[in-house]
């Protein structure tokens, strides 16, 4: 075995780490030790120099990087053949070998009924290249900078006046925060709540995204019960939650509307005790029939609402671009804290999403939404009445991207999904969104048609009819 | 007074909300009551109908967003003539003037040494224009998903080449956690932590906005001291603090370097109490002189170092893509908890930033900012030493994109500060990332030339040097 001789100085000018790599480096450059000679074990040169692993692994990872010698996983460092360069090829190979996995996995799902795709057909990226274009032209010094923590005016004048036609919510720009999707605004909301706010209640089953960054910053989460017009407020009253977490125009994943009345409960309870709601209106955009549900912020001016609204659904889920509207009573307090938080979404396109709505193209681009969701959720339901009849209930139909299936059968939402995915098909249980078990009766899966194109909705029900009520067991 | 009589069923199917908005909404259209009649004010009207006044808030709240009535602040509610649409003008004058004034506040300061710019020259637009036009025209269908949790697969692999050619760290790309900035990457750690991790500490004065996110998450943050070759790890020794958080290559916001005895002291602290070191690389990539400085993480191959670097300082902050490379030994726990968070940076953004990496613009782009930044370095401390002489000290000078200026003056960093504002100049006073209050002898400040265009430095150098120097006191 190789052994090195070199005269350590402990109080030199040069740390040992620094000395041991010039020795080295000096031996293997006058071919003084040979290409492809194993070095020592870090734990044999530590023990024989007595210096600390540590200094070991410091100069021996600056002789790899450098080049000079070369790795072998659980064998040890070999001197370089400096020419060689087996130093790039092994990173390289390892990282496409980590890649084809990603693929075959993926592979594996012929019909996705899962939550998070955008129909295909739907957008339009030559039109929103354009923007994007247009955005880079106006006024590129502002890109300079990490941009307005709350998020560019402009595009904040837009969202004031989109949220204003579209959803009854009021607001001034000033009281609308941007940030990169739902999850980064409440983090902010945590820290800027937390010292005033411990408890929170949360729809049981609800949106768990949400719940885990409540739980990140130490709240604690109480699960108020649903009826079948949104959370029981009785439950709520009597608890110790001085806010709460709600998506009253399509209930997620349950997809029950809050009605007026549990509305005006929900408000008083607020006014009454000086609570928050915070109101998750994620895809209510989307409404397929029926008048518009008006907001609860539009219901309450906007007092003791936090509103949340995010263009995932309606635009791109890749763009991140969400926003949070606070009440007026909370404005004090955020300006407090404004300066910690740097901004998250894209500057660029703030301003392009900025552009595309003040030149009607959002309300031109929700409109097409409409009517291609429109016909594939009616088309998925139909084909579901057809084929699966008496044997499943069909709920939450009327607003956004998703229904929710009751299966009459035995078996537990888990075990029906595991059956889906057997035969190819993806859905969602619903027993991933609650924080208590559930006591439904039956078992209740989520199917998102958002991003399945509409030829496979009829195969893929078939699918799922098969698997579900045909091989495996005989219905009730 | 408006009175109204009309018959509120409680128990009728239409909710009293309802019933309310339905029979004013008639007397209005019929012209029952005419234009500009002032609405019973809520407090009266819900105490003459027995009714909550959340009820009548939402009654005109419903009537006023259909725009039947009209709202004069601190006056009340007036039926509308409709054809006006007052609603809207109000709205918009009251957006202009919001953003009136936000113009009038960022022309006071005309020499901008904030923290927050980089150079106008630096950015080519048109360049980067053509990769997002690249991006949005290979496989645009991956966009209308959510995108990968951990960020884009082909970004990860450019950051583990660029970060082991440029920083010597050594990862895989599943290693490899993007996020839209920071303080988004280290609000998921805290949620990983949390569990297992109680007290962390802080270089005192150190980056504050790291902080916050720990205190957010309910950490213990334990000040550390700093010598001048970095963090006394003595102190940390000694203290609570299972993690630590550096910033070794060029202190923030002291401008040091640690030292490579430092160094291995502080990896062996982690390595022997199986502690966690985070290590804030910010801006190494640009040094002006001496060899570059080797990463913590590279030196220690990786283990119990978790590494954040940032495209901010060397491409564009607006654009938010930052990176966190957590240490194998942590790769299970962040598994488990991967799909809680969903990715916070534009997917599109992500592509185009790997296609720019992958053809070698961004080496390119980094040798021409290094140039820019080399020249405005030299100019910015020669000019220092030209006008202001032996009356201050330079340090913090070979790496990225502030110095810090210690002034031989009675004054506090914050007098220094608000002086330099009286004649333009922005500068950043140094109490502002202390944990505990500073004991220097002399105040600090804070400039950053990334954003100040070259012709500025002389200038703002004079005034400042007149101002601090000659108008207000006597040197010591």
């Amino acid at each position: 075995m190789l052994e090195f001789a070199l005269p350590l100085e402990k109080d030199k000018d040069k740390p040992i780490y620094m000395q041991l790599y010039e020795y080295i480096k000096r031996e293997i450059i006058s071919g003084r030790i040979e290409p492809n000679t194993k070095l020592p074990s870090i734990r044999q040169l530590s023990s024989n120099l007595k210096v600390s692993r540590t200094t070991i692994e410091a100069t021996y990872h600056q002789l790899y990087v450098e080049g000079y010698i070369v790795s072998q996983p659980k064998v040890g460092y070999f001197v370089n053949t400096i020419a060689d360069n087996t130093f790039d090829n092994k990173k390289t190979s390892s990282i496409n070998k980590a890649d084809n996995i990603q693929e075959t996995v993926s592979k594996m799902v012929e019909y996705d009924f899962r939550n998070d795709y955008i129909d295909r057909q739907s957008f339009d990226f030559t039109l929103w290249r354009k923007y994007l274009n247009k955005a880079l032209m106006l006024d590129s010094e502002r890109f300079l900078t990490y941009g307005s923590h709350q998020g560019e005016i402009e595009l904040r004048k837009e969202i004031a006046k989109y949220v204003h036609q579209s959803r009854g919510v009021v607001c001034t720009p000033e009281q609308i925060i941007i940030g990169a999707g739902v999850q980064t605004l409440l983090s902010m909301l945590c820290g800027i709540l937390k010292p005033h706010y411990t408890h929170i209640g949360f729809e049981d089953p609800g949106f768990r995204q949400a719940r885990y960054i409540f739980k990140d910053h130490n709240f604690n989460i109480i699960p108020i019960k649903l009826d079948n017009d949104g959370i029981n407020v009785k439950l709520l009253a009597e608890s110790k939650a001085k806010i709460v977490y709600v998506s009253p125009s399509h209930q997620f994943p349950m997809g029950s509307i809050m009605s007026i009345n549990k509305r005006i409960q929900l408000l008083n309870w607020a006014h009454e005790n000086e609570t928050l709601i915070i109101e998750d209106d994620y895809d209510s955009e989307l409404r397929y029939s029926g008048r518009p549900i008006p907001s609860l912020q539009g219901l309450s001016e906007g007092s003791n609402v936090i509103y949340l609204g995010t263009f995932s659904k309606i635009l791109l889920p890749s763009m991140r671009i969400s926003y949070m509207i606070l009440p007026p009573k909370l404005l004090a307090l955020y300006k407090e804290h404004k300066k910690k938080y740097n901004q998250t979404s894209s500057q660029i396109e703030q301003i392009a999403l900025s552009l595309f709505m003040k030149e009607g193209m959002l309300e031109k681009h929700i409109r097409k939404l409409r009517k291609i969701y429109a016909k594939k959720n009616q088309l998925l339901i139909t084909t579901i009445d057809k084929i699966m009849k008496e044997k499943v209930t069909v709920m939450g139909t009327e607003t956004g991207l998703h229904i929710l299936l009751e299966l009459k059968s035995p078996h537990t939402p888990d075990k029906i999904t595991s059956l889906a995915e057997k035969v190819g098909v993806k859905v969602t249980p619903i027993s991933n969104y609650f924080i208590n078990s559930s006591h439904n009766k039956y078992p209740l899966v989520l199917l998102s048609y958002g991003g399945i194109p509409i030829e496979h909705i009829e195969p893929a029900i078939k699918l799922l009819h098969k698997v579900w009520f045909e091989d495996n067991f005989h219905l009730g």
